[in-house]
């Protein structure tokens, strides 16, 4: 049985599909049941489903750009989402976090987008950014996993506002969201907080809307969706991503979710219930256009464009930095 | 040398003490610095007139009752507290919670105070109320952390109420105001986060004011000042302790303390800057006198009567239970 989750079935003998009592293949511990392939997946798709209108995401007249990374989860979304029947574009950037991680993240999901017929945009860092992210690493001015993320949130809104998409979906699971929202409390970073929403409204005419369909699904509930739908996708982690701060908080919502299943879907459907509101009364941020790109921030340059600059003040002679307005 | 909390000095060759640069004897990792054991108390005992002033605490003509268990944590506090010449009683409760542990615990109380010439009031559960923590234990219907817990709420309060004591002080340290503050954001308990201040005033006739003037020292610390201050204090943990929820949240909190030093102390100091006037903004709690005991609830009947009331139900015969107004 595939466990989709911590904990062990209580009872002895096989357990038994929840919905169909048929022999029972994936276990999903939080929810107290385990089911067969067929009703997994049902199950899945049900809290895509309810995800989706519990936030009002989107509909079938949105075009979704659909970010893809070649991982379980976002290849698990596009394909439920593609199944359910919604207008979706992949998005795939290469980040050049690692030579063969990026070549074999690239492929499935090519892969992917040609097995199942699906448009896949492809953003290459290196040749449409003249940087990568292990460029980054290796001089180590910056975190290569906040610039990523960054880099990123960047291009994804870029991409979506130029073509014209409705919503820009990614792919975060619920073990990404109570991570963020772990590192975030630990830190009382309210504002990060507030803004931890599965679904965040366009507050500017370049920033298009941004939804997680998969939030009330685990990364071992996508893990065994992906593993039951025969998608191939790239197993390993970023190579870069060694003492990332978010892998911490993994590993202690782990060891708690192992004690008490539960814990992290309590954690993260709490905060929406019972704490978000207190944080959403915070001072709402003001969005201009960046001197530089004229995409959306809230300060005179966006951080995109200081990373870059700080980037060339590295890679070039210092007298060649060109000045930026204040 | 003592280690006052996670990680390593940095740099080679024996470290000095931050304030008098004689060798140091503990660490304080959360702080980058290390003190000799002179400057170590000296540094404790400032954290602790830091919490009393920040909050307004209490002062030389308030009458404290000092909660105490034996263990290093109240013990060092009742220390410190005596040699700021602050008018202190202590007060224990025999809560039986294991034979061995209970006489121990009950031992180094009354030693303590005998050395120090303290004052000390002692309450046995046993005696005094007829139960005890071991007795609901075993019985399994209650987890016996929380009756304990209840229970030490209910009886330090009539205890400072009763004996005229205008402060009722406990030893919750840095580590326990942590792990709570964890439980109660993990399970987004807004109205217990909102009362996780280090100073409550009193809000009605018969709750005394409750202050924990520890609470920006850690458990490594309170630790180590008793070592160097010879208390003999109680090691063991409490025997029923084991599975607790809050050792959980230590425990997470203690990973990623180790990783990153000043993890506890960013979260739970803040939560007191920038969280915490979020959910002050809730609702206050009005209080009322129970119906069976005249101590303030916010119900007709206190959580205490109701424990005790399903504790009898259990002892006695049903027919010889009494009947409480509803």
């Amino acid at each position: 049985m595939i466990s989709g989750g911590a904990g062990k079935r209580s009872g002895g003998g096989p357990a038994k599909c929840k919905r169909c009592r048929e022999p029972a293949k994936v276990e999903v511990a939080r929810a107290n049941a385990a089911f067969c392939a067929d009703c997994f997946l049902h199950y899945v798709r049900n809290q895509v489903t309810k995800a989706i209108d519990e936030h009002s995401m989107f509909d079938k007249t949105d075009r979704l750009l659909v970010c893809v990374s070649g991982g379980k989860d976002s290849l698990a979304l596009w394909d439920i989402l593609m199944d359910m029947g919604y207008d979706t574009t992949g998005f795939y950037i290469a980040l050049w976090t690692g030579e063969d991680y990026c070549s074999e993240s690239r492929d499935k999901c090519e892969a992917f987008a040609e097995k199942r017929g699906g448009k896949l945009i492809v953003h290459d860092l290196k040749e449409d950014e003249g940087f990568t992210i292990e460029q980054i690493a290796r001089e180590g001015r910056r975190t290569p996993c906040s610039v990523c993320g960054l880099t990123k949130r960047y291009l994804t809104n870029l991409a979506a506002s130029q073509g014209g998409y409705d919503v820009l979906v990614t792919g975060h699971n619920l073990d990404d969201e109570a991570a963020t929202l772990m590192g975030n409390t630990l830190h009382w970073q309210t504002e990060y907080i507030a803004r931890q929403m599965p679904a965040l409204p366009s507050t500017h005419a370049k920033l298009v809307k941004k939804v997680k369909p998969l939030y009330r699904v685990s990364e071992r509930e996508t893990a065994a969706y992906s593993i039951i739908r025969g998608i191939d996708y790239i197993v390993e982690e970023c190579p870069l991503v060694a003492g990332n701060t978010q892998i911490r908080y993994k590993d202690a919502l782990n060891s708690l979710e192992r004690l008490s299943p539960g814990t992290k879907q309590q954690f993260f459907f709490g905060y929406l219930d019972k704490a978000a509101p207190l944080f959403a009364a915070s001072d709402p941020v003001v969005l201009r256009e960046c001197n530089e790109c004229g995409q959306p921030t809230p300060g005179e340059v966006c951080a995109y464009c200081r990373a870059k600059k700080q980037l060339r003040a590295k890679t070039r002679p210092a007298v060649e930095i060109e000045e930026v307005a204040p």
